[in-house]
Order: structure tokens, then sequence, then C-alpha cells
């Protein structure tokens, strides 16, 4: 069998759990709840007793388990000390340390959720075979990763990545703020939530007609889904939308100059007319390069983060 | 004496040369005419010379020189190869190779100015102790230079840390271009050309009596000493540029998070009324984190890059 490396993607409902032979191919997946009880304390016992079983079932000796990474959902020190990871009620936790204890003293290595999950696309994904990579995720928020150089830049206060909150209306109409407390932040326009937004707002604003009239609860999927179909008021949107986005990663670019930006999360099922409109307002904001970054779609899914943990302990070994 | 490292920092006009000791400490240094001519075929083998005919002043032996490192004002790949040098006219040259050759084969490290200037900060100024740097040049433009993990992040086409080209007011007023062709650039806004023309405008918009209306040609430094001496219409245009820079710098934060950001430049000579301002708006911009990152001035001066390009070859041989 050779080595085998077990990654870990801890979330607040249930925690998904992989193992990888050295040359990226998964043995096996599966996923197990996460229990919030007693402020989490069994979080880590439950990860460790299920990797054992697993591996026995899957017949790998414990001493083939050459390490694990463990994603989870907030900010961790490098030493994979956590302070406080709000959505499962953990406070002042060790996970990394905690879990290598558990099995036997191997090798763990812990990192934050969308840093872990941007590693997992340029491993195995969408940013296969580039070393310096932006992950952006489009889902109910706009979560982010940086890649450079093959490591992730988790930043000196665990604030790498989060591209979500840079603020990129600076005049916001709504009064509602962000879940930051910020107003106009990239989350709020970009994100599944966001589009949904900006296509009431857009709907409110004028008499257009349009098919997104007729949804109770307008959703991204309506719009790009009437967007493609060539709903006119639905385009605006959706180019409106886009714009900013591009906004925020041409910044990105003039900051680390990634070779590639991988656009994932349910956001990103629109596809290439998704990534024809961010290349569209990009573009004529990279001037100083002829060659822009590379735009690809995540193709991992709810995968990338055991990849991406598994891959994160595999380097650390190096 | 010991390992002796060469820092070179060419320019348009003159080449900044150094030499140093292990330790930090500089033995001399010195400065060159850039000869131009000839498409700038005399530029490295000047350098070279230079060089050898300072060890021996020094009494240096030759042999104890362990490499060299050089900036140069445009992009330059990792390999050391310069497609072109707008300002000196080079094209299609390797000085790195070039001045191994040229200095016996010792290991020759090559970089771009800005980023080489950051690591010298990073390294014995303004920066010193952290290892997640970016320094910011307010200058005639705004250049950067980002270091992480105490290495230089030059991007995948040499655009990283190109800050002064984030566009920063979309909705720019004025006719006149940024130099990079767009409109709204932060170098139109907080180079010290750019806080001169801001305060034209501010004049041109207001009726409000100023010592600068005195002024026949506005300078960056006359809208800080004014505003420091409490000139409400000065002090409007410090705020307000430095609102634009801070908005950029939050920005840099939520992509990578350094520790600390390093202003140096013209600009910074305006000292710690100047970091004061742009506290003032960037920490309400940082909402996840209670720490902010740290600012400070630059302490180098016109020695950054001699520093910087003899940190860069003795870190590619450690």
């Amino acid at each position: 069998m050779g080595k085998v490396y077990a990654g870990v993607d801890l979330g607040g409902t249930t925690a998904k759990l992989g193992l990888f032979k050295e040359d990226a191919s998964l043995i096996r997946k599966w996923e197990i709840p996460t229990r919030k009880e007693d402020g989490g304390k069994h979080v880590t016992p439950d990860i460790a007793d299920s990797i054992k079983k697993h591996m026995e079932e899957a017949g790998i000796a414990m001493e083939d388990l050459a390490g694990a990474g463990i994603g989870v959902p907030g900010p961790i020190r490098p030493d994979g000390y956590v302070e406080v990871i709000v959505n499962i009620g953990m406070r002042d936790w060790n996970p990394v340390k905690e879990l290598s204890e558990l099995l036997g003293g191997i090798p763990v290595k812990g990192g934050n959720d969308a840093n872990v999950a941007a590693l997992g696309e340029m491993w195995q994904g969408g940013g296969k075979g580039y070393r310096d990579v932006v992950a952006v995720t489009l889902g109910t928020g706009v979560g982010g990763g940086v890649i450079l150089d093959g490591r992730i830049v988790a930043g000196s206060k665990g604030m790498g990545g989060e591209i979500g909150h840079m603020v990129m209306d600076w005049n916001w109409p709504e009064p509602e703020a962000c879940n930051c407390g910020n107003y106009g932040c990239l989350e709020q326009i970009a994100s599944a939530t966001g589009i949904a937004r900006i296509a009431r707002r857009f709907m409110k604003e004028s008499d257009k007609p349009s098919v997104l009239r007729e949804k109770e609860n307008v959703t991204a999927k309506d719009v790009f889904d009437a967007a493609k179909a060539g709903d006119e008021l639905a385009e605006e949107v959706a180019d409106y939308c886009m714009l900013y986005l591009a906004r925020a990663l041409a910044y990105i670019s003039q900051v680390i100059d990634p070779e590639i930006f991988v656009i994932g999360g349910g956001v990103s099922k629109a596809g290439q007319y998704l990534l024809d409109l961010i290349r569209k307002h990009y573009d004529p904001l990279i001037v100083l390069t002829k060659e822009k970054a590379k735009l690809a779609l995540a193709t991992l899914g709810n995968d990338a983060g055991i990849y991406g943990a598994a891959k994160m302990v595999m380097d650390s070994l190096e």
C-alpha cells in the first residue's frame, strides 16, 4: 500500500474525511456528524476513532498512516491552537496536537478550511499544475484562499484570503450591513445571497420586464439562468455583480499576481458564462502585463477540503 | 573578514553599490553612473569592475565575495532574464548571469528594485524583526514590495506589489489618466504628485482660505506642513489622500494579512502625522481581527535597495 494520509474537513454539521495515497489517489471518503455537545470535546476523538475504523476496514495497517491534515472553520494558529470556533462552540483548543496524540503521535497539520480547500483545488482541482493560486468561493458568503509557491498564505493574524470583506462599494445604498459589520463588502454583492439582493434592488429600481419578477424568492441561480436565456434585467444584475468581483480580483493581482483564479461555490455552477463575465471586467484593469491571470472553475466541490488537508500534511513532511 | 556580499541597486541615472558582512554591517557604499549608451551594454561590466576595485581598496580578497544581489528598475524573471528596462534602454538581457560570469562565477540573484528595497527594509529598516512585510513607497509614484515569510513575492508575471495601480477612485473626476492608462489609481491620489494634484482640486472646488493658495506650485510637503500647522484645507487634502491609501492597505491585509506596513518615499517625511492619518482610516476597515497591522516609517532611505540586494543573495545561499 505504501504511505497513507488522512484529510479531514471539519464543518459545523459534519466532518468530511478521506484517506489518500501519496500519488493523490483517494482510497475512500466518508462523513461523520460533528458532535457539538460538551463544548465540542468529542470532535477530535470521533475523528480519530473514525480514521482508525476506516483504516481497518480498508485493510491498511495503522503504521502506514504517515500523517493527517485538518481544516477547521475558523482561524487557527501555526502551532494548531484555536481560540474559538463559533459554529461548533469550541474554545481554547488544539485539534492538531490532540489529533496527533490520538493517532499515536503521527504528524498532524491544521489550517483554516477555506485555505485548505484552496490548497486542494491547487493540488488536484481547477488549479492543478499551478503553484500561485487564489481560490474564490461564491457561496452563501464569499471566501478565499491564497496559495503562493504551493503553500497556504494564512496571514499573520489568520486573515489571509478574507476577500469577502473587501469593501467594494464605498457608497453602499442599502441599510443592511454585512455580517462583519461593514457596508458594501464583496460578500454583499457577489455571494449567492448578494446576487439575489442586487437582483431585488435592480427590480425595485426599474420597470424593466423580467422573468425574475415572477419568482417569489429570486436566487443567484435564477439570475444566471435568466441571464443566459437573454433576460435583460438578469444580464444587468449578473454583469454588475461580476464587475465588482473582477475589481477585487484585479486588486489581488496587483498585490500578489497569482497565475490563476479558481472560482468555486454554488454560484460557480453558472460555468463558462460566469468566467466570461469576470474576464470581460478583469482584463481592462490589468494594464501592466499583456498576459492576464487564468480563470478556471473549481472541480473538487465539497471534496476540496479533504484533498487540501491531506496535501498540507504531505507538504510538511517533504 | 569572513564572507562578504555585494548589493547593487541599479537605477536609470546611477547604480548604488554596497559591500556587506554576513551580520548586516555595511563595509562601504558608493555610486557609479549608469551608462545608457550602446543599449546599456556597459552597465554590468561597470558594476563588476567597480565591485572589484572597491574590494581591493577595502583590502578584501575576491574569494571572500560570497555572492551579489542586484535590483533592477523593471520586471525580471526568476532566472534573471529581463525583457526590457525602459529607463535604461536595455532589452533582452540577463544581468544575473552576466554579473555572475564577470565576478568569477559567484552566485548572483536579481529582483525588481521595489521588491528588493522592501526586503532591505524588512532586514535592517522599518520592518526589522518581521517576516511578513509590505513596503509602500510614496514618491513621484506609488510603489510597493511584498515580503512573506522573509521572501519577496515577485508574482507570476512580475506584478507583485504593483499597488500604485490599484484603481481606488472608480469615479475619477479628472480628465488626466495615470501613467498606466487607467483612471483613479492609488498613484494618482497618494503619491507626492497625486497629493499636489488633489490639493489643486480642493482649492479649485472651495473658497476656503489656505496658505496653500499662496504657493505657485503646491507640493505634497506644502500640504503636510500646512496640515500640521492647522490649515483646514490642507488637513482635508491630507486626510482625503490617506483615506484612499488606507483603503488600499486594508485590501492588502484582506489578501495576505502582513504583520506590518513600512511607509517610505518622500511623502513619508511627514512622519508620525502621516501614520496617524493612515491608522485612523485603516483600523475601522479591519473588523475581522482585533489586532491590526503595525505601521512604521521606512528608515533606510536610498540605501534600502543595496541592503535588500545583499540580503536576497544571502538568503539564496542558506
